[in-house]
């Protein structure tokens, strides 16, 4: 593949941001795979399941642009830069992300500086890990009598302080669902048993959907003891709320979605 | 097709539980549609696109269940026994339902209802329109800078009234997605112009990723006067917060995403 800059302009620049699901390469969508098998360069994050990749044309290029906690392969800038400038000299760039890429995935991010830039840009949502990571584990984020909303924070500012709407997200009877909050769990469990929400259950769900899904189930009280025994590597979601005590056999469920063929 | 009672028991009754996504056909995973590659019988819901069901094998049968609005052609306790007495005399039934099983879906229920009486479960999540609603149409629900968290509810109790949590999420600085609100667009204007919000930004997508997609951009000052020449068929979901004014041009997003073939 030549340097970009060596090319002529492509007629037709494009990006398309896809959600590549929560870890089960199956959990993509049909128009997911269609874009990936038009696309003539692919930018991934660390949370995209590399076989996805598999439905990439064969002279198409794969470039991870990933990180993870606090390795940065590129710059948030520098990913932009990419996007335009292949866009620009190979035509089609797809942007594979985690879960969804409008829910914490800086999805319209990228979209709006490509636009800014003359590229066409497409969103192509996918299966969020703050809905679909519970329900790997049996939980349903709603549920009939039980919850009637559910509120989906980041765990974290962007100093890396604790989210100030956890505090507000305790004091109500909302199902509460934190995305990358494990590194905060002792300060999250703090604020729920400040709000006098010790007995809460609370449920940690690592690598939904993946051969490795691993479930914690606790209270607010008692859920930083289960986890010390665990690895917190991989992703995690963590759930707060009645509706954990209602979760359906989690482990059975694990099995069969993962192992079973359908 | 026999009557269910001339039948001998199937050997492995099953149950799986399938989001279809969001309105596009398109918009549904890998999985669900292996899933229903190996139905034999499709229980399905109104928001579920009908070309899904070309995936299914011919000599299934298809029975829809759904309900809209005050017309419902089962009521739960009814859905519940159709999937266990069709899951042991038939094998294996889907049970399709829009968006994903687990949000406001009442999949849970139906899942441990057959798992009382029998018969293996399992769920396949789906892309969610509190999620890919607000996306279709070029709003992320999350932002940087802008909302670190969404709360999603549905408009109303069992009994038909405001959902009371409204009142508290019209207090917060997080993005508000209300489903199944139309109906309750002035009341859920009044609460929001209580807590002061008069002047936040508000959008309601209609018939998300369809054809006829259809977005609403106002105030909560004035959106229910936008609303009054618009139909109000079909489903809907209002997004309350400072992510809609950062909305990626909506127009564009909806012609590309729905008419171009990827």
């Amino acid at each position: 593949m030549s340097h970009p800059s060596d090319l002529q302009p492509h007629p037709a620049p494009k990006l398309t941001v896809v959600g590549a699901g929560i870890g089960d390469p199956d959990l993509i969508t049909l128009k997911a795979v269609k874009a990936i098998q038009s696309a003539d360069i692919i930018l991934y994050d660390a949370l995209v399941n590399k076989d996805l990749l598999n439905h990439a044309p064969l002279q198409s290029a794969r470039i991870y642009v990933g990180k993870r906690r606090a390795h940065k392969a590129f710059s948030q800038d520098e990913i932009n830069e990419i996007i335009v400038s292949y866009a620009r000299h190979y035509g089609h760039v797809v942007r594979l992300k985690g879960g969804d890429p409008f829910m914490f995935g800086r999805g319209l991010e990228e979209m709006q500086y490509a636009e800014d830039h003359g590229v066409e840009t497409h969103y192509i949502p996918g299966v969020s890990s703050a809905i679909a990571g519970p329900g790997a584990a049996g939980i349903a984020v709603t549920l009939r009598g039980i919850a009637r909303s559910c509120w989906i924070l980041t765990a974290t500012t962007d100093t890396g302080a604790l989210n100030p709407e956890i505090r507000l997200a305790a004091q109500t009877d909302t199902t509460v669902v934190i995305l990358m909050g494990l590194s905060k769990l002792a300060e999250i469990s703090a604020v729920f048993e400040a709000a006098g929400k010790g007995q809460l259950p609370v449920a940690i769900v690592q690598n939904a959907s993946l051969p490795d899904q691993h479930t914690v189930f606790g209270t607010v009280a008692n859920i930083e003891q289960k986890m010390q025994s665990v690895g917190k590597d991989g992703p995690a979601v963590i759930v707060l709320g009645e509706v954990v005590r209602n979760h359906l056999r989690p482990q059975k469920i694990a099995t069969t979605v993962l192992t079973q063929a359908l």
